[in-house]
């Protein structure tokens, strides 16, 4: 039997891109001509399972709508999306980690004064989350921007529930002078993401749980330091140990306290149990003039 | 600076698929999350370059219509179409190799008599194609299946022309008692494949051009053989060295003989010039039990 020649054929390939005069892009996609074809190779592909791959492939396309993204649903399941954020964390020892930031921030939450309640409307428990923004040294950061999502405590964000148009449990907030922030919300429940789509096949397939643990989404920005998107994890909590989207970090880890009825950290007397979580945001100075500044940037 | 673990990562992806019962897609999901993993990780991706890529592929299925395979398109200029068709050959040598099937197939084209002329309404310089189909020892195959399709001389498929609902330039042929078949058609240009989409983006972006040379595409199957699908290409034309979907091979390229008007090889009065194509097929007996037999088992 002739054999095809594996290795002149991708030097073909990767030789039609020698014109290329995006030096950044031509690296890249020769790393994923390279790549792909060794994987190709490795499973040694049947054609009708390159079809299934096309006919995959397109349905999660045709799956993306203005208030879906199966592509990044994807990504997150294989666990690319954490990949590509971890190897371009820039942060010092013991500074806040990032995580994924997922398919449900909605850019534009009010800017709300500190101690503002977020969970008008939103089912599940009321929680108080307070605590400061620092620096490496352990100083506060004032003025430092933190920006909050997250769903209900049923396992739904606003933008899921049917009919729902104005915004639910999100908004922004800033530290005072001593770095100190606290709003009221809900504590968030573990949810499936969406898998009545080609990603929620595919996890299906792999014998996998379409299941997050209960988190809440923050956005942490400050003059001066990196940016950082990231989310803290209710303690105890189903699937700590097995994210589908490979998101938790154990430093993201919080202890939900729970309360009797009675005075709040912020003074507020509340009249049912409630909970607290303390935490502190630690971030990293920018020490590079190439560093990012802001969300935008990247 | 903590670095972030890419091993460990890759290793919990990896985990996620143990309770996966079907061996195949397990080995194929575990060797496609390994190389993008390992491809991610080379180019060190960045979030902005992560989103573009998720732009990318979101806008690749959406130019997927009934008409149209985006997908299939990329997978083409990457060469990943004609490594899978090589890496699954089966043929013996001096054997007829097999090339992309390209997106412009059209079931359920009529089987004609033999000598018959597909080229009715078709654009281009009049050709007779003919020859024989054969065994490995040069032995002829009575009754194989020839399924022809082609472009026009001007580089249109008969899907592309606008408002065209009939099929042209395609046909099916059997073989004779000594393995002959001969049909009239035309000379096909080359053309560019569709670039008014992302792939046709990518492709710019690489520096390349979006052609390819003219050739004829043929299905063939018969009882017994391997069924094989390739296509002719013309020497001497145009991008045969640099053909944007890597399909041709040394062996698939055909002198078009030039004739004055005349009488032409099946004994037709021809009253214009035209060209014919002399070719013999050489197929390759099935060996094994579990071999193809026809495309449907692909």
């Amino acid at each position: 039997m002739t054999e095809f020649n594996v290795s002149a054929h991708l030097q073909e390939v990767l030789a039609s891109f020698s014109l290329c005069n995006d030096a950044r892009f031509k690296a890249i996609m020769s790393a994923v001509v390279r790549h792909l074809h060794a994987c190709i190779t490795e499973v040694k592909l049947r054609p009708d399972e390159w079809k299934d791959a096309i006919e995959f492939l397109t349905e999660t396309g045709h799956a993306c709508t203005e208030k879906r993204q199966e592509f990044i649903l994807l990504s997150d399941l294989l666990g690319l999306s954490t990949l590509t954020i971890g190897i371009n964390q820039q942060r010092g020892d013991d500074c806040l980690e990032e995580t994924v930031e997922g398919p449900y921030y909605w850019e534009g939450a009010a800017e709300l004064p500190s101690g503002a309640d977020i969970s008008e409307g939103v089912k599940g428990f009321k929680t108080y989350y307070y605590g400061r923004v620092i620096d490496g040294s352990g100083a506060p950061i004032a003025n430092a921007l933190l920006d909050v999502w997250s769903g209900d405590g049923e396992g739904n964000y606003d933008m899921q529930l049917p009919g729902q148009q104005e915004m639910m449990a999100r908004g922004k907030f800033r530290t005072n002078t001593l770095g100190e922030y606290g709003f009221w919300s809900i504590k968030p429940s573990y949810y499936p993401i969406p898998s009545d789509g080609p990603a929620g096949h595919m996890q299906r397939k792999l014998g996998r749980h379409p299941n997050r643990p209960g988190h809440i989404h923050f956005k942490l920005s400050a003059d001066g330091y990196v940016p950082v998107n990231t989310q803290l994890f209710i303690a105890n909590g189903p699937y700590l140990e097995s994210d589908c989207v490979f998101g938790v970090k154990p430093g993201l880890i919080v202890d939900y306290v729970e309360h009797p009825a009675g005075v709040a950290p912020d003074g507020r007397e509340m009249s049912k149990p409630f909970s607290s979580v303390p935490f502190d945001f630690r971030l990293t100075a920018i020490q590079h003039s190439n560093a990012r500044t802001s969300y935008e940037d990247r």
